[in-house]
């Protein structure tokens, strides 16, 4: 992704691996500070994907196999890695798919399959935009929530990929952000890439999606934490709602996400385990406080879309509609 | 309402005229500071209400009766403070009926009249309560959002007074309390009059209310700022999203206003004008910018919700499906 810092701009990745350490964006600095921190070993990998310094489905996977590389390289008992990697945060299924594949590659370097697996997600993100920009006409306003971007998936994105490459084709474009609370990826991550981009966007509170489905968005584009075989699909909380809206207005509304987000072990939505995280994120912003004292508040991460709502999944191997799933995944990974 | 301050607990209103003097709580500072401000001439209630220290459709009602009340009092051109005082806020209906109505007793001693427009918005929202509350059964869980409460209407509430009938009359309930980005008056003032009531309640980011639609809230009450003749109605931002996330559940879906949210020269939301607020709410949380520099932002501070999604207007005069307003009206005011 491009991004401008002190030394001008420049492209890179929202975290790599260099002479044995994790360099990584800190997203939670984001977009008042840009700061580059240093990951040293897979506890600090483990503490950096529960703070989220580093978040998104896919950007969550490569950090846990970084971190699987940081425990080898550190000749350190990989099981117990694995488990306390997989303990930092339970909806997004690439967590548990990329520690389970590092596992299974014990006898090899695992630094080199973590950046060829890091590769691997970059490499998807660039077909699932040039599959998803033909959804983009000239002219297109799209709606997006939470961050899909570079920062979620190592680079280039999933629900911004199809952005990316019909902006860059020439197309232009308007994008509503939605800003995410509570923890505002929308407001903070994505206009920042967006703007780093030079993609013309607004900020609007979450409150204002529905107003502006009624007769300005053409399309929605989201990305996913989980998909369930029949095409259900956790992502962060909000998702649903604009789901709804859409279908209510007769907007399409497209999931953007790599094929290893499919967990075929899990009939439905019921079955996504769903984060509860602190109320402190609802009842503080930026650390001002917002509610009184006393009340409580009550925090679900994420929230499960119902597939009837889904127009297609864009993948990296193409456009599937909910039903298709199950066929499509005998021949993929 | 009853407020805990520095000096026990107490019941006052949201503002109220001495000795000349508005005497109001600055909202602006809930629930951080409680303090109560003097509004002491037509040009101070007018900026008060713009800058929303007084809020409300109901409260800015009263609070521009009472700023003719001020302008009568110190002998000033009544036409001319009515015309600044209108040009405050365009949507809320209240406003210019309230204006009008101290126009049309410019004969009258203004003061008196206005505070016997300021007790009748109070009486009507103890019959809404009234009215309202038999919709609460013992240990429903009901969603609201903004603030419809004693701050919004002088006192006692609109969305609100069902809750606190309800409450006082021993029935057990919880609030799902929307937060209302962008200016959290839910988080902010709808919490604090629970907290203060002891209305067992939490705090939701606006993005979680589909989540809990699904299969915990029992009803949706929320206010009006203005209601047309075909039951269409403008709210604050994001109503309209929480309308269609009820219809999509089958969760019902109500709205509580006085008689004088109707505004019957209207015929359908169309042509409701929508006030679009400084983009600098969106932009900014408690002084903290979340967006980066560059991005602007969109926002719009109402929507308009079809009648269709409307379960039923509770009034003063009871409970009106949107097919009768037309005839309710006939005998109303």
């Amino acid at each position: 992704m491009l991004v401008t810092t002190s030394k001008g701009r420049v492209d890179m990745r929202a975290f790599w691996m260099s002479r044995g350490v994790v360099k990584a964006i800190e997203q939670r600095l984001l977009p008042d500070k840009f700061r580059i921190v240093s990951i040293r070993n897979y506890r600090e990998m483990a503490e950096a994907i529960s703070n989220m310094t580093i978040r998104g489905a896919p950007s969550i996977g490569a950090a846990a196999a970084y971190g699987m590389a940081l425990a080898w390289l550190h000749g350190e008992n990989l099981d117990k890695a694995a488990k306390i990697i997989k303990a930092t945060r339970p909806t997004a299924h690439d967590l548990f798919y990329a520690v389970d594949l590092m596992l299974s590659k014990r006898d090899e370097d695992l630094v080199l399959v973590a950046d060829a697996f890091a590769d691997s997600i970059v490499d998807k993100c660039r077909k699932i935009g040039q599959n998803g920009s033909r959804l983009i006409k000239d002219g297109s306003r799209v709606l997006t929530h939470c961050n899909a971007g570079a920062l979620a998936t190592v680079d280039f994105g999933t629900a911004l990929a199809p952005m990316r490459v019909a902006h860059r084709a020439g197309k232009k474009m308007f994008v509503y952000v939605d800003e995410t609370r509570p923890r505002l990826q929308g407001a903070k991550l994505t206009a920042w890439e967006l703007l780093n981009e030079g993609i013309d966007h607004a900020v609007i509170s979450d409150n204002a999606a529905g107003h502006y489905m009624k007769d300005s968005v053409d399309l929605v584009i989201v990305g996913a934490d989980r998909i369930a075989r029949n095409g259900d699909f956790a992502n962060k909380i909000g998702t649903y709602t604009k789901a709804v809206l859409a279908k209510e207005n007769g907007v399409p509304f497209y999931v953007a996400a790599p094929i290893s987000t499919f967990d075929m072990k899990i009939k439905d939505g019921k079955s996504i385990p769903i984060e509860e995280r602190t109320e402190d994120e609802v009842l503080f912003v930026n650390e001002c406080r917002v509610a009184p004292k006393g009340s409580k508040a009550l925090n679900p991460a994420f929230d499960v879309t119902p597939a009837h709502y889904v127009k297609g999944f864009v993948t990296e191997r193409g456009i599937l509609k909910p039903a298709q799933i199950a066929e499509s995944m005998r021949w993929a990974r």
